[in-house]
C-alpha cells in the first residue's frame, strides 16, 4: 500500500520535529514557509493528506484550495490565528493545535517579564556591565512585585496558570474574562477591561489573536492603567493597539511593558528599541526544549490519530 | 533636657533614611561610611549613644570602642556579617537588624535570577536589540523552569519564601538546614549540601553570611550540581567559593549562575564580565522603595524604642 503523503511547513528546531518519525510513516515534503509551496510539483501537491504547519504568516483559502487531498492542517503552537479556520471547515479539512502543554512556559515567562520590568532586571544586568555599580553605587531603587495588585486580561489555560503563580507572591489576583469563571471567591471579576486596568498595578494581556480581539488593549485601557501602571503581554502583538502603546510608553502615560510579542515580528517597529521602560523578548513564550518537543509530538500524533482513526487529539475550538 | 545623640552612617536612598524624623528625636551626625568615623570631633563621637549603619565594611571591635556612650548599632539590612556582634554585645551594645521585611523581595528576585539563567533572558533581550531576530528567526531553544526539581540550602525565612513561590510553578521542593524543618511533607530534606546538590536541577543559597558559611558551596557542591545545574545566590558573596564557581562556570562543569551577590562587591571579579551562563544583578535583592522604606522605618524605630523603653523590636538572634 502506498503511505500517505504528509507536507512538513516551517522552520523546525531538530527537537520540534522528528522527521525520522514521520518518514516511517509517511511521504514526507518539506519547506520552510508558505512562500515556497510553489515549489512543489503538482504531482506531489495534490497527493498531500497533512500539513504540519509552524508559522505565523496568513494561511488561507488560497493555500488551502492548492491541496485538493488536504483533510488535516495540524499547526505547532497554540495560536491559530493566521489560518483561516472557518474556510478549512468548509472544504472538510480538520485544524488541530497544541493546547495545554506550553502553558507553564508561557505563565512561566509573563512572570519573568514582570520581573523585568517592576525589578528592572534590564538595568540591572547594565549597572554591572557598563562598571557603572563602583562609581555610583547601588542601582536606583525599583517596584516591589510581592503583595502588588495584578489584572489577567482572559482567563483561559494561561492567564489561570499565570494567576495560579502571582497568587503564591501574595499578589491580589483581579480578572476579565467573557463570563465569570468559577475560581478562587478571593479573585474579583470584572465584565470589561477598562474597569480592571483602573484597578491593578500590572496587567496581563492572555486572550486568543485574531481579528476579534484586535486592537483590544485600547489607548483607553492604557489610559486607565495609569502612569504607575504595568503591561505584560505574552498573547500576540495584535491584541494591542500597538502605537497607542508606543504612545503611552514615550509619553510616561503607563510606567512600562513586558512584551513577548509584536506587531510585524520578527520586523518590530524600532521605537521600541529607543524606550528605557519596556523589558522585551523574541516571542519565546514556549521556546523550552521540554515544551517544544511536547508540541512536536503533539502536532505528530495529532496528524497520526487523525489520518489512522479520523479521531484528532487537540482540534481548535471551531473544530469541536 | 538635652536629646541624645545618634549618628547615621551609611549612604541611603531618600526614602530609606528619613531624616527630618530623627532629627526631631536626636541630634543627628551624619557621614557616608566607617571610613569617615574620624571626621567626626571628639566631643561630639563621646556623646553618641545609638549608630544607625549601612553598609558592608568591617564594624569591629575598634570602631565599637570609640564611642563610649554606645548602647545600640541598628543595622540596615538582614545581614550583619561584617558588625562583631560578640564584641558589642561584651560592650553591653545591642545590636538591631532588619529581618522579615525584606524576605518578599530577595525571594522574588531569586526566582527572577531563576528565570534569567534557564530562559536566557539575556540573550532574548540581546537577540532584539541587536537585530538578530529577523536575520536568524527564533532565538535558541531554553529550560522549562515549571515542573523542575529545586534544592534549597538554607530554609530560613528566605528560602521558605523562595520555596514556596516555587511550588505554585509546580516544582519539587528538596532542601538543606541544620535541621529538619516542620514543613510540607512533600519537601525533602537533607543533612548535607552535596546529596542535596545531586537530586536537583537548581540550587538556591539562602545561608546567612559569616565566617562560619564561608565557601560553604564548595567544589564538591558544585560538582555534584553537575553540567545541567544552575546555581541561584542572594545570600553573600562569601557563601559560594567564588573561584570555584568561576571554574566551574568557565569550563561549563555546571549550566549556569543567577548571582545577586559576590565577593568584594561591587569591585567584582572581572572573569564575570566575560561569561555567557551567567545572569547577574548588583546586590538589588531588598532594592524596592516599599521594602527599603519599610527597613529604614524598622531601623529607625530600633533606635527610638531601644532608647526609650530598653526595648529593641528586632533584635539579631545573638542578643536574644
Amino acid at each position: 500500500m502506498e503511505k500517505t503523503s504528509v507536507l512538513i511547513i516551517g522552520k523546525y528546531a531538530e527537537i520540534e520535529c522528528n522527521i525520522q518519525r514521520y518518514e516511517s510513516h509517511f511521504v514526507v515534503t518539506q519547506v520552510n514557509n508558505l512562500e515556497e509551496i510553489g515549489q512543489i510539483r503538482k504531482a506531489e501537491r495534490v497527493k498531500i493528506k497533512a500539513i504540519a504547519f509552524k508559522g505565523h504568516s496568513r494561511f488561507d483559502l488560497r493555500i488551502i484550495k492548492q491541496f485538493p487531498s488536504l483533510v488535516i492542517i495540524a499547526n505547532f503552537g497554540v495560536g491559530y490565528d493566521t489560518i483561516s479556520v472557518l474556510d478549512a471547515k468548509k472544504l472538510g479539512v480538520v485544524v488541530t493545535y497544541t493546547p495545554d502543554v506550553l502553558s507553564d512556559d508561557v505563565a512561566d515567562l509573563a512572570l519573568a517579564l514582570l520581573f523585568g520590568v517592576s525589578r528592572q532586571l534590564s538595568l540591572g544586568l547594565d549597572w554591572i556591565k557598563s562598571g557603572l555599580w563602583p562609581i555610583r553605587g547601588e542601582m536606583p531603587l525599583n517596584k516591589r512585585v510581592s503583595g502588588s495588585t495584578c489584572g489577567i486580561v482572559g482567563l483561559g489555560r494561561i492567564g489561570f496558570e499565570i494567576a495560579k503563580r502571582l497568587e503564591s507572591f501574595k499578589v491580589k489576583i483581579h480578572y476579565f474574562s467573557r463570563k465569570k469563571k468559577n475560581v478562587s471567591k478571593d479573585w474579583t471579576y470584572y465584565d470589561n477591561p477598562v474597569d480592571l486596568a483602573k484597578s491593578v498595578e500590572t496587567l496581563f494581556v492572555s486572550i486568543i489573536g485574531g481579528p476579534v480581539t484586535h486592537g483590544f488593549i485600547s489607548t483607553e485601557v492604557l489610559k486607565a492603567l495609569g502612569p504607575k501602571g504595568i503591561l505584560v503581554n505574552i498573547s500576540r502583538g495584535s491584541t494591542i493597539d500597538e502605537k497607542a502603546l508606543l504612545n503611552a510608553l514615550e509619553k510616561k502615560r503607563i510606567f512600562g511593558a513586558g512584551l513577548d510579542v509584536f506587531e510585524n515580528e520578527p520586523n518590530i517597529n524600532p521605537r521600541f528599541l529607543q524606550l528605557g521602560n519596556v523589558f522585551m523578548q523574541p516571542h519565546q513564550g514556549s521556546s523550552t526544549r521540554e515544551t517544544r518537543q511536547a508540541m512536536g509530538d503533539l502536532q505528530f500524533n495529532n496528524i497520526l490519530h487523525y489520518l489512522g482513526s479520523g479521531k484528532a487529539l487537540t482540534l481548535v475550538p471551531e473544530m469541536q
